[in-house]
């Protein structure tokens, strides 16, 4: 049917050489080309440079910046992709899926959703059998739909009230679940969202309040070996994955939710049709490829290179803190992994660092002040402002800008106690 | 920097292969095989036939077919796609844009915002000078957004009703604006989608209801030269538009709202970001090369080409229904059109159809039952069963059958007329 050997190179040529052409400029390294990005006024593709670096081929490195470590973009993930660039491009035809449906009537594509299993069965972290699969456009829109399905039931006079265990990721929250715990009255009802690993601090966790009255949602979002041990494959009635923090591809704006039960199955898809009618098509398309690329073999790679990545970022981490008194990092203990089929420590997303100093009450402010980092005040996940979080995900670039401003302050530090103690000995 | 003569089609050359492999197959020319489709056994791609075909190959024809002309997906322009291979096909790199934001923080990407303001300028159909842009998951996201920004400032008792001139498409309303036109107190407040031209019968409409506490929504997703005449481009406070039917890609989920004033742009990006953080960034990048393609040499061609094959499928129409007695089709007055510079008569996206005969009340079972084609009731437009709604949107196969099945029907009706004059003449 059809010849592999001598295909034409006829239409699809020209956009596989755009892009060529387009992300062969190298930016020295610190910034990229973009497709949709700014053309000069010659036509030709401009850098755009990593934080901290600029010219126009982002060579010049601007020495007092200041780095934002506030965001969580999983750019850490990127080299892996440049190196596996032949098969994670995809190639989009004018004509691809213009319809509204695929061609079975519905919003989701069989053959992601298949992958999508596999990944699941490969990993070990979540089980779908016997459970049903939707697309969202994000985490984000799932988290909503999810809501909005379990609080259809609550037909009480007070609204039901969506919690979590502090610290946790900034929602639409009623607040933590502390006040709960021994305290929830079977006329209330409840839905805790359970983020495991936790964000902002990487643990692992479980639901902390119960009852016929309680309804989980939980948020698997950090469950990848990049990230975790994997103890377990967790077999919840309604989990929360995205694209962003497995393959790092945040920009395409795809999760999926694994859910048990019908009713509650039908009322998220019913969410999404209404609220987007759906998840693009092309990123669908981008998503299934992709994640082919991650199953490609003993589906092990992206794993083991993400893994690396962030251990040895968490090496340096620690021993840059373990020497000062005025900082702490989080607890990370080990736990067997299924995956790895080892113990390990948790390598999280992000830093969560305390200010030990009575007087250091607000972090975020001792971070930028003497360190010329902006991190994410613990205020903004139901925690104190004495904890800041700090993202570990970015680029290398950014990574390496952190450790530098890092190890600045850590040997303000050090000179600091010195000078207390005596002073000459500097 | 670039050899534009010499670029190695290294990784980028297998995504452009797989592509062309996949779309090579024909089909018989009623069907295609997709990228993300079906794979068989052997590892072939799988032919998805259209409507009414079927076998390997798609080349067989199922006779006593009953036609689904009920929905709206744009396959009509299709063929200007595959006419246009080369210039619209996109090649995305695994490592395209994977962070949450682009460069300058927002979800927007900056080249794709600049020729949606083009677009508008070549076109004539909308004032985008001194507006704010916003992008959405499709228009259907964005009238969820501007429904929500314009009641956040509704501080009476009573809510903000949702209301649209009948027939109007369905959406979350409180109603027809009839009762209100005279009526309206002022203690109340309204928001009054004006959806022009008119889905279903593509009449050119305009606000019918007014007054300080009146908002309007001007859904304009059909005010394109493929469907009417342009008198004039609009200057309202918020416009909405979808990719769906100017270029045909209703599954890339993409629609951008032209708004005047900057607190409810705000809330409508708050609105966006907090529900779905944005819109996909393959969808924005596919977006920017299909409307950079419209806007090649002197921006007609995409145009042109829509408005032909509308023009030719209601001229076939027109003849179809001019002997009827027993069905009618919606007024089509010409206007004048700034755009093609003549008076020309609107081609809608959908016919209109009204069931004469005292008898025929529900006129899409009337169709179902006499002529194997399924449309949508007049009743989900607040309108009277005694109408129906037909695509004429859809491929050229679709459409065929769609002829087919009228001239049968038609051709009933003559012939029942003469028995029931005599019988004799058949």
């Amino acid at each position: 049917m059809i010849s592999n050997n001598s295909i034409e190179l006829s239409w699809s040529r020209k956009a596989s050489e755009e892009a060529a052409a387009v992300l062969s400029l190298s930016c020295s390294g610190h910034g990229k080309a973009n497709l949709d990005g700014l053309i000069s006024d010659d036509g030709t593709p401009v850098c755009e440079c990593n934080a901290c670096y600029s010219g126009p081929d982002c060579s010049q490195f601007i020495a007092d910046c200041v780095l934002g470590a506030e965001g969580g973009n999983p750019y850490f993930l990127e080299p892996f992709w440049r190196q596996n660039a032949e098969n994670s491009a995809v190639t989009v035809p004018g004509w691809h899926r213009m319809g509204h449906e695929y061609d079975d009537g519905s919003l989701i594509s069989k053959q992601l959703e298949k992958i999508i299993r596999n990944l699941h069965i490969v990993v070990g972290n979540a089980v779908t059998d016997g459970k049903y699969i939707v697309f969202g456009v994000g985490s984000t829109q799932l988290l909503n739909a999810a809501v909005h399905a379990l609080s259809a039931d609550d037909s009480s006079s007070t609204p039901t009230k969506v919690v979590a265990a502090a610290p946790y990721y900034p929602f639409k929250f009623d607040g933590d679940t502390t006040p709960w715990i021994n305290n929830s009255s079977p006329s209330m009802n409840f839905i805790e969202i359970v983020t495991t690993p936790s964000n902002p601090d990487g643990q692992l966790t479980k639901a902390v309040i119960h009852g016929t009255n309680v309804k989980h949602i939980h948020d698997l979002a950090y469950y990848w070996p990049q990230y975790t041990a994997i103890p377990s494959a967790l077999d919840e009635d309604l989990m929360i994955f995205t694209l962003s923090k497995v393959t790092g591809h945040a920009g395409s704006r795809f999760g999926w939710a694994i859910i048990k039960d019908k009713v509650i199955y039908e009322r998220i898809v019913n969410y999404v049709e209404q609220t987007t009618y759906g998840v693009s098509r092309e990123t669908q398309l981008r998503t299934l490829k992709l994640l082919n690329v991650v199953l490609e073999g003993n589906g092990r790679r992206l794993f083991e290179f993400g893994n690396d990545t962030m251990s040895f970022r968490w090496e340096i981490l620690s021993t840059i803190f373990s020497a000062s008194k005025r900082f702490s990092l989080q607890d990370r203990n080990a736990e067997i992994c299924t995956f790895s089929k080892d113990a390990r420590a948790p390598t999280p997303a992000y830093a969560w660092i305390r200010c030990e100093n009575e007087e250091d009450e607000d972090c975020r402010t001792v971070l930028i002040g003497e360190a010329n980092i902006i991190g994410r005040t613990g205020y903004d996940f139901g925690s104190k402002r004495r904890y800041v979080r700090l993202s570990l995900v970015s680029s290398q670039d950014d990574f390496d800008l952190l450790r530098l401003h890092l190890e600045g302050l850590l040997f303000l530090e050090r000179r600091t106690n010195l000078i207390s103690k005596g002073g000459d000995e500097i």
